[in-house]
Formats: structure tokens, sequence, C-alpha cells
């Protein structure tokens, strides 16, 4: 009988006091699944004090994440407290040094300083196992790692960040707008009083860098992510997309391209029909795109302290049973450091809304614009917003939006066109522009 | 430097063939993600001579399944001929008794034999890995073994036949008969001459074994499963579905009840806006419910060369890797025998759509009957095929659709009260039943 892994934990805030539990409730099962036994002996965590929902009896208290990191007694050190630096990143780093093999949630983290921590777990022969930093309890680590280990990834996109999702989704089916939805997001606990982190998009780009570099084999390059929130659109726009056969999503898309791997957050319209399109509310998804075989979607609670849980565990049990994955799928050495493709770079399809002040004159300048970089117009929608028709008569008439489909054009050529647009004076405020995703 | 892992393929179909080529093609990949490199060293098919569009150049040739399985020269033997029995099977048997490891694509034999196989795989050391058994690309098998270790499973479900689920979806969209359906499937290789297997749904009932012991930690126990197939559902029942916020998919379905196991495979009611309801076309998926967490679903490519490759490919990186994981999760000692619920106790809601004689007297006996089974009655919706309403007038009236959806009921209940309706002569015909499965 082998010895069973000894666990530390580090921040006993929901998801640390559900992995306690899950431990502790799984015991037999995890025992059966890795052959040994799974036993939490330490943790630790801001205060003492706190009452917590969670039975500590027989479980040692560190005086500090780096004593429970460097703790001879433990064999696995979990790290649940969160933050990009110190304590969390001094005490992995311990961890690793010694040694131990490291699970942790914290998204942030592995963003910034995941090759570094991937080569010291390299380098000393723990784990570095990080399932729960993105996408929850959906298994979408493991699936690039290990699952498609054998398939070229070409492209991986998906909706990481669930406050972005439940308001998007309010918004289509409720018709309001996007600070109604915030707030009410605010009220029920799914969006923070500070609500910039995740509807402007850097939640979405810590976890889109993470999934990149498993993808694609390249260092995590969080920096090298164009970042684009939701906090633009508008419910004309979900309309407008609906009536087109697409819905938003806030999307983060990471895609071999020619001229080198493009990382990017924003608001995106995919068909009605793709399986991204289907997944509403607080829930996540990622697809991947694997070179000639059909997209795989991996749909699930992308949140939760329960949801964390189970995949922090399911990690824990990975080191029980022994496996090293090598952290990001491939040794260190291997990893390149990204190819960023400039954003100016990127095709695709492109949906642009304006407010045209005088409807004839604007619909021929918009035309000639876009004819002048080369794109071509799938579709063009001029909406009276009485549902009548402008006849011009009764004086100044009022900015008729105007809706345009374009086909696969350059961002670049998109940005001139609408400079352009913008400069002939005939549109008031500025262009609404999302872009299109294809499945 | 760790030595190549020296592979035998047996079997050279599109899958055996796509193994090869996406070994050769992937090489420089798979050895960074596996530690060690890959390397095809012996094949066997029935036909040498056969004409096949792949290099085998300085692959030695296998005189039989068996010689390569026990070809001291190879460390992992690939099965992809297929078949309950033998060559198959005594090939398998052979590798494992020789220590190797074994990776196979063979539903048939795995829902056959898999216990006794994953017992021979653990005394001798070897892996037995099946993921392109149920799915082909979709992870789901290591999502149930893996990904999901700590996490306790309530119920499995998914459409794990894509010729089925490609017929339900030309039927609702096109209006089309199951016949029509099922003779385009046949005419685009979506279908084999002879349909049974597919569409009375015994492929889809070895797939769901296979999950169920995974998931439930039992012996696989294919003869357990409950299945009905395709072949009764109308057109009428599709749009009865849709009226009523449904859509019809062949389900797989594995369900932890208090009197057992509950495996069934029978055309199921999902709700329309569930993950699993958007799956169209040949696609299949397997939503997962874990315990205290939102349903997982993964949806991808079911079958196809490429897609099932994926998977086998992905299965001999993790033997490269060393991981040894326990075939169905748990040590073979720890997999308990199936307690099988009786369909009879299936407890969920109906659909029953009956042809009623005469629309008065009908739904009074219909009625009388449900209730005399405690059948609690949700919606009963009278169809007049011409949208009229039924005057009496005019001789003989015609039979007219009668459709309810019930409340919670079990299944005993609902045969007994059918029964008594069929007793009375108010109906013509058989009725139909379609299960509802919530999400």
């Amino acid at each position: 009988m082998v010895a069973p892994l000894k666990v530390g934990i580090a921040g006993l805030g929901t998801v640390g006091a559900d992995v306690v539990s899950l431990i502790e409730e799984q015991a037999r099962v995890l025992s059966a699944r890795s052959g040994r036994g799974i036993k939490v002996v330490a943790v630790t965590a801001r205060s003492k004090a706190k009452k917590r929902n969670v039975n500590l009896r027989g479980i040692a208290w560190a005086k500090s994440p780096l004593a429970l990191a460097t703790d001879p007694n433990i064999n696995c050190f979990v790290e649940l407290m969160g933050g990009a630096g110190d304590p969390a990143l001094s005490a992995i780093e311990a961890a690793l040094k010694s040694g131990k093999s490291v699970v942790t949630a914290n998204k942030a983290l592995i963003a910034k300083h995941g090759s570094k921590l991937a080569a010291l777990a390299e380098k000393h022969g723990g784990a570095l196992n990080f399932e729960a930093a993105v996408g929850a309890a959906i298994p979408v680590v493991k699936t690039l790692r290990e699952g498609l280990a054998g398939t070229q990834i070409n492209r991986v996109y998906g909706i990481l960040n669930g406050t972005c999702n439940y308001i998007l989704t309010r918004m289509e089916q409720e018709g309001l707008s996007f600070a109604e939805c915030l707030k009410d997001a605010q009220r029920l606990g799914y969006a923070e009083a500070n609500p910039s982190f995740d509807v402007d998009g850097h939640d979405t780009a810590q976890k889109l860098a993470i999934l990149a570099s498993i993808a694609f084999g390249t260092k995590v390059a969080q920096s090298s992510v164009y970042v684009e929130g939701i906090s633009s659109i508008a419910p004309a726009d979900l309309r407008a997309a609906q009536d087109l056969g697409y819905r938003v999503k806030l999307l983060g898309v990471a895609v071999r391209t020619k001229s080198g791997i493009e990382q990017r957050v924003h608001p995106t319209m995919v068909p009605r029909t793709s399986s991204i399109a289907q997944v509403m509310g607080v829930t996540n998804a990622v697809t991947i795109d694997g070179e000639g075989i059909s997209p795989i979607t991996l749909v699930g609670p992308g949140a939760g302290g329960a949801a964390t849980a189970s995949a922090v565990v399911a990690d824990i049990a990975d080191v029980a049973r022994g496996i090293r994955a090598k952290p990001f799928g491939r040794p260190i050495a291997k990893l390149r450091t990204i190819k960023k493709a400039p954003m100016e770079r990127h095709e695709g399809g492109y949906y642009i809304r304006l407010m045209a002040r005088d409807l004839a004159g604007t619909a021929a300048t918009i035309a000639t614009r876009l004819a002048e970089q080369k794109i071509s117009i799938e579709s063009i929608v001029q909406r009276h917003p009485n549902g009548g028709v402008d006849t011009g008569a009764g004086g100044k008439p009022s900015p008729v939006p105007v809706i345009l489909i374009t086909y696969a054009t350059t961002e670049d050529a998109v940005r001139r066109a609408l400079q352009a647009v913008q400069s002939d004076k005939v549109i008031t405020g500025r262009p609404q522009v999302v872009r299109i995703e294809k499945n």
C-alpha cells in the first residue's frame, strides 16, 4: 500500500472549504481512483479565528502560506488564495523548489508567471496543475493537454466569463441596457462592486492566454491579448444580431494565422445555430478546432465553489496517481515565445452599426468608403426607428441606424473606412463594430 | 532520453490508416508532449496486398493480430479491427498478458469483455485505453475517469449515435418520415445497409454501458441496458415536441436511483433550451451531472476516421507518458456488480400520443384510466387534423390525435393505464410513448 498523499491547503474561502469537504466526503472513491489515500494534513488562511463551514479537526494550522509550502509533512501544496503576486507566488515557488507538487485555481498567477513556474516544476519533478483556473469544472486544460495530444489545434475560443454572459443573456432576453443588467448582476453576486475586471474582458484574457499556451505550445503571453469589453453593446445590437442569425457573446479567441498567433477578447457575433451560441447565463464553454476534425465544445459551470473544488480535487487526484504532465503540455524548453499576430491584420466578417444623419447621401458615402478599402458588403439594412419610411418631409430628419454585415476583410481596412466615414460627417456618434466568428 | 514507444497496429481501415498518418505527421509534438518518441513499428490487416492511402515504408508486417500482439518488439498494441470476439479479443488478451499496453476503439469488445480485460491489464501492469470507443474525439472517458475523479456522478446521458441523430434532425427539419430519412442516411454513408444496430439503439447501449461503468464504479453490464430504437418516431411526434418546448433525441441515460443503476436507451423528449437539444446532425454529445455542480456537456464528432484517430493517438500518448489509469477508473476489485434498477420502476414525465376514435368519450376514458394509476396530467391537447373542431356531424368522425404530457410518474403506471385504455377500445392503433428527460 502506497502512503497517502499529504495535502496542504492555503486559502479557506468558499473553494478552499469545499475542497476540504470534498476530499473528506469522497475519500473512499478518491483512494480507489488514485490507488492511494488523499489526506488534508495542514491548512492556512488569513484569519484562524474566522468561523468557517468546514470541519478542520485533526488538521494542522500552518502559520503562513510559505511555512505550509515548505512543510516537510506535505507532498502537495494547494494554493487557493488568489492574486497574481505574493504571498501566492512565493509560496508556490517555494513548494515547487522543495520538489512538491502544486495545485492552484489562480488564473491571474498562471497567466502572469505560468512559464516561470512550469520551469520550476519541471526542474524539481513536481506537478503544476491548474485545471480550475479556466472554466472551473470544465476539463478544458486536461482536454488540451492530454485528450487532444496528437491533434494539431488551429483555434480555441470560448465564453470564459460568466458575468459577461449573464449580462448579455439578460440584455437579449429582456431588452435591457448593459447598465441595468450589470446592476442586477451585482445585486445577485455575479459581478463585483468594481466590475471592470470582468466586463472589460481582462478575466477572459487571462484564461485565454493560458489556453492558447497549451493549445499552441507557446509561452503564456497575456500582454499579447487584444482586449475589448462588453460595455458598448446596446440592445439594438442584440436585436440586429437576432434578425441576422447571430447572437452576441464575449469570446476569447486564440487562433493560428499566417502572421502568428492571434489572441483576442471582444464581443463577437456567433451563428445562432452554433453550440457556443446556445450557452446562456453564467455558464462557460470552450470550442476547440482540431485539424481535420469537427469542433469539440465543452460546456459547464465556469465558477462557483463546488465547480472549482471539483477541478481542484481532480488535479490533486492526478498528483496522487503519480501523473506529472508538463504544465503546458510540453517541456518548457519546447515552448516557443509567441509570435503575436497584430490585430490590424485580423481577417473576418464585421457587423457595423452607424447612425446616419441623412439617409440617401449617407448610404452612398458609406458604400464608397468601404469600396475604397476593398470591403465587400454582405448586407445593408436601414432601420427606421418607427418602422416607417423616412419621407424627408417636415424639417431635419432624425438619425437612422444603418446596419452592415461585411464579407471577410481586415481589421485595418474596417478601421480606415470608418475613419473616413466619420470625417465625412454623415453619421452621428461613434460607429459600433462587432467582429463575426464563424464556426 | 527515454526509448521511443514502439506501437503495433492491427487493422488498417480508415481509422488505422489515419492513426499511422497522424503519428507520422505529429511526431515532433507527440514527442514533446509525451517526453519520448512514438513510432509505429509493425502493422497487420486482413489483406497485405490491398491498396491503402498510407505510407507503410519501414514498418514491419505481422502475419496475424496474435503475432503482432505478442511481438517482443512492440510495447503498445493498438486494436482497430473491431468485433466483439476473435481475433480482436484473443489478440488483446495476449498483448495484456505479455505486459503490453493496449489501445482500442472497439466499443463492442469493451462493452462485452471490458471487466475481464481490465483485470488482465491490472494484473500485468499495462494500460487499457479506449477513449475512441465512445464519442470518438470527445474526451468523455478521460473526463469521467480523471477530470471528475473527485466528484460523485449522479447521471450521464448523451447522444451517442450519429446515425440516429442525423435521422431525427432531418425528420424534424424537413418533416420527413423515418423511412425516408433512413434511406438518405444510407445513401450518404451515415447508416449501414443493415441499419438495425444503429437505429434500434444497440450501438448506443454499448457505449452507455461503458460510460456507466466508469461513472458509477460498476462492472460493464450491457445486458442490463433497456433498449428502444427510433423507428416508431413519427413527424407528428416531432411537431408536438416543438409545440411543447421539447426536441426528440435518442439518448442513452445512466442514472443512480434509489432502486439501483438505471441504464436505458430510448427516444427522449429533452427541453429545447438544453445543451443536448442543440446537438444536430451526426454530432454526438454527453452530459454529466456531478453532485453539487451544474451539468457538464461535451459536444463533438462521434465518428469518422480522423476523429477516432485523434482519440486513439491521445490514448497512445498517455501510454507513452507512462500513465496507467485504471481502465474503468477504479481497481477491478472495487468495481461492483451493477444493481439493475428495473425499467418498470423508472420515474419521470411521459409524452403520450393516442388516436382517439370518438373525442368526447375518449378524453374522459383516458383521464379516468390515468387517474386510476395516480398519474397527473400536465397538459392534454387534442389535435384536429385540419385545425377545425370536430362537429361530430356527417357520419363517423375520423380518429383525432390526443397528446398528453404527464407529471413524473412510473413506467409501470403508464403501461397499466395504457393497457386499460386499449382494452376500452376508445383508441385506434398503438399508443406512442416517449419518455421525458429533464436537464
